[in-house]
C-alpha cells in the first residue's frame, strides 16, 4: 500500500463564498498522524446520501453548477439564490469538509490498546469528513466489520441503518404499533421493510411512481400504495385500516403528503368508530418529516381531529435520548447483519475527482431512487 | 320563578340534512326531571365560543344563510360546500344540541344529597347542549360559584380559563419555560396575559390587528408583535430571544403563521450560537394548533432545522392526562378567581331566539375580538 505522494492526501471541502456563490473542491491536506486513542483510516468506500447533500452543495442553484480546475483538482461552483442565503450565513467563509459515513482500513494506530488492535482491520466510520483519503478518528467510535467484508459493503453502516432502527424504536416508545414510510423503494426503505418483516411490524411503503410498487412487492411487501395514483387516499386509508398504522416518517417534506396521511389515518381511525365527534378521533397520528426530497412549503388542510402531530425526526437526537449502550447494541446489530438486512446498493463507484464531474452531479443530486454513488476517495490509487 | 308552560322549554339543535343543507333551529322538549345524583339547572348564561361554532354551524357556508320560522321558533338554514360534506357525514339527520358550557341556577335535585346541597346555588357547567333553558346534569359536575356571582360572571368558567390554565401547564410539562400566543386580544387571550403575570412566566403576544397592541399594553403586557406589520418577523425574533419561549399556543391554524413562529424560534435559538450546524439548533420548538379561526390550509417552509413539531392541542385530552383530581384543582382555582383573573366580556347578551338572527349571526359569527356573545336562554321568561 503507498500513500499520496509527499505525504498529503485529497479532502473534499464545501465553501459558503460571501458572493452567494457555493465552491466544491479538492484539498491536499497532509496525511493526519494518530493521537494515542486515534487511529488514522483509509476510506475505501463513503456513500453520497441525501443528508450529504445538504452540505456538500447546500441550498446552491444546481442548474447554475460549473466545473473549472483541473482533472485532478476539479473546482465545483453554483449560484446561491438570494432568498436562500440568509440559511447559510454561519457558514460564510468556512470550508467545510463533507461525508458522513463511510468505511475503510485502518492504516496507523496511536499507542492506546484499543488503536492498536485495530491495525489492518476493515472498519465502518460516522463523524463526517469521509470524503477524503484518510480520516484520524478516536478508536472508539470504529465499528468493526465483520471478516470478509469490504468497505464498499460496510460504508453505509450508519445513516440508513439507524435511521431505520430510530424508526422502528421511535414508534415503540411513542405506543404505535406500525409504521407508514414514504421514498419506500429507496434504499433506507428496502431496509425497513426488512426490519419490519423480521420483527412482524405492519409497514406501509409509500412510493412516487408505479414501477417501484413491483420493487417492493418482490421484496414481499404487502401494502405498497402509490402517491401519484388517482385513488391513493382510498388505498393508503385502507391500508391503514389493515395496519393500525399511526405513525408515519416522511422523506418527502414539501408538498402535500404529509397531511394527507394524517387524513386518512384519521379516516382509518373513524372506520366502525361510534358516530360523529367534532373534534375527530382521541387517537394520536404522527407524521416525523426527516428528509426534504422536496423543498417545496409543506401545507395541509387540518382534516383530521385534534389528535395529531407533525414534526422533524433526526437520527442524532434519537440516539441521545436512548442513550450510549443502546446505541451501540444498534450498531452491533447492523454490523452482523450488513451484507443482508442492511445492505446498500449503488450505481457507480466513483473518486472524489469523479464525483466532482458535471455528469456525475446532474445524476446523484436528483436522489431518485435507484441512482445512488458510492464514493471511493482512494479510487485508483494503489 | 315560572316555568316554560305545559312544562316543556326550548333547545337549540344544530341538524347536517341529506341533501348537503345545515339546520338550526328550537325545539321544545320536557323540561327534564333528575335523576337520584342529578340537577337540573336553569341555564341563564351561555357564551359562544369559537369552539361552538363549529358545532353550531359545521362548515356551513354563512354567506348563503337564510332565516325561516316564526320570531319565537326561528329557523336557520345555510349551505354546506360540497368539498366539506365528507366532513360531516358523521353526524347527517341527527338534531345536535349545542353550548359547551354555561351557568344557572339549579332548580330541582334528585334524592341524592351531593343534588339535594346544590339546590337554589348558582352553578357553572360543562359538558355541552347549554343553548337549552334546562339541562339535567350529574350533581358531581357543577362547579359552585362564590357567594354574589352571577351565571353571566360564571358563565365561561370552563373552556377559556381550562384552556389557559391547560397551556401553562403543558409548558411546564413539556420543559418550556415561556410562552407565545396568537389572537393574543381575546378574552381568553387576556387571561393568560393575567395568568402569565401572576407567575412570572414570559409571555409573546401575537396580533393581527395594530388597535390590539395597545389594548394588551394597557393591560401591562411586555411582549405584544402585530403580525401585520413589515417588522414582525424581527419583533417577534427579538421577544423570543427577550422571554426565551420554545412553545405556541396558535388559535389561527391556517396559513403561514404557525411557522412563521418557528422559523423566528430557530433564528432566536441560533443568536450568539457557536457557528453553524447544518441540522439547526437542538432546542425543540413547538407550536400547538388549539383552534381555526383561519380555515385555509396550513402552510410552512421547514426553515427551522428538525427539531421542531406542530400539532393539535385539545383541554380535554390535556385534562385526562392530568387526572381528574389535579383537574378539580385548576376548576376550584377558576371559581376562586373568576371575577378578576377569568373575568369575561361580551358585546351583547342575547335570547335562543335572539341569537338565531341573520344581524346577531353576522356579528357573532366572524369571531371578531371583542364581539363576542352571550346567550341567556331564559332572557325575557320571568
Amino acid at each position: 500500500m503507498t500513500h499520496a505522494q509527499g505525504g498529503t492526501a485529497l479532502q473534499l471541502y464545501s465553501t459558503v463564498k460571501q458572493e452567494g456563490i457555493l465552491e466544491v473542491s479538492l484539498a491536499d491536506v497532509p496525511i493526519p498522524e494518530p493521537q494515542d486513542d486515534e487511529v488514522v483510516v483509509r476510506v475505501e468506500a463513503a456513500p453520497i446520501n441525501p443528508s450529504d447533500l445538504g452540505l456538500l452543495f447546500g441550498p446552491a442553484d444546481l442548474s447554475t453548477v460549473q466545473v473549472s480546475g483541473t482533472a485532478d483538482h476539479p473546482v465545483v461552483t453554483a449560484r446561491i439564490p438570494p432568498q436562500q442565503q440568509s440559511a447559510v450565513v454561519g457558514r460564510v467563509d468556512q470550508p467545510m469538509p463533507v461525508g458522513n459515513e463511510g468505511a475503510g482500513v485502518v492504516v496507523k494506530a496511536g499507542a492506546s490498546t484499543p488503536g492498536q488492535v485495530l491495525l489492518g482491520k476493515t472498519v465502518a466510520l460516522f463523524g463526517g469528513a469521509m470524503y477524503a483519503q484518510y480520516r484520524a478518528i478516536n478508536a472508539a467510535q470504529c465499528l468493526v466489520l465483520p471478516e470478509g467484508t469490504t468497505p464498499a459493503e460496510g460504508a453505509s453502516c450508519f445513516v440508513n441503518p439507524l435511521t431505520v432502527l430510530g424508526m422502528v424504536g421511535t414508534m415503540r416508545l411513542e405506543g404505535h404499533t406500525a409504521l407508514v414510510h414514504t421514498a419506500a423503494a429507496s434504499n433506507l426503505g428496502q431496509m425497513l421493510h426488512k426490519v419490519c418483516m423480521q420483527e412482524h411490524i405492519g409497514l406501509v411503503n409509500i412510493v412516487r411512481r408505479p414501477e417501484h410498487i413491483g420493487l417492493l412487492k418482490v421484496l414481499g411487501a404487502r401494502h405498497v400504495c402509490n402517491s401519484s395514483a388517482e385513488t391513493f387516499l382510498d388505498d393508503l386509508t385502507a391500508a391503514l385500516v389493515e395496519t393500525g398504522a399511526t405513525l408515519a416518517f416522511d422523506a418527502i417534506g414539501g408538498g402535500r403528503l404529509a397531511g394527507q396521511i394524517l387524513t386518512c389515518m384519521e379516516r382509518a381511525a373513524n372506520k366502525g368508530g361510534t358516530g360523529y365527534s367534532r373534534y375527530g378521533s382521541t387517537i394520536h397520528k404522527q407524521v416525523y418529516i426527516y428528509g426534504g426530497l422536496d423543498r417545496s412549503p409543506t401545507e395541509f388542510n387540518r382534516t383530521f381531529g385534534m389528535a395529531w402531530g407533525i414534526g422533524g425526526w433526526l437520527l442524532t437526537a434519537f440516539l441521545r435520548k436512548i442513550g450510549p449502550e443502546a446505541a451501540q447494541t444498534l450498531r452491533e446489530r447492523v454490523a452482523a447483519e450488513i451484507k443482508t438486512t442492511f445492505a446498500s446498493h449503488y450505481t457507480r463507484t466513483v473518486s472524489l475527482a469523479e464525483a466532482l464531474r458535471l455528469d456525475a452531479i446532474a445524476v446523484y443530486s436528483k436522489q431518485a431512487t435507484g441512482e445512488k454513488y458510492l464514493m471511493n476517495p482512494n479510487k485508483g490509487v494503489e
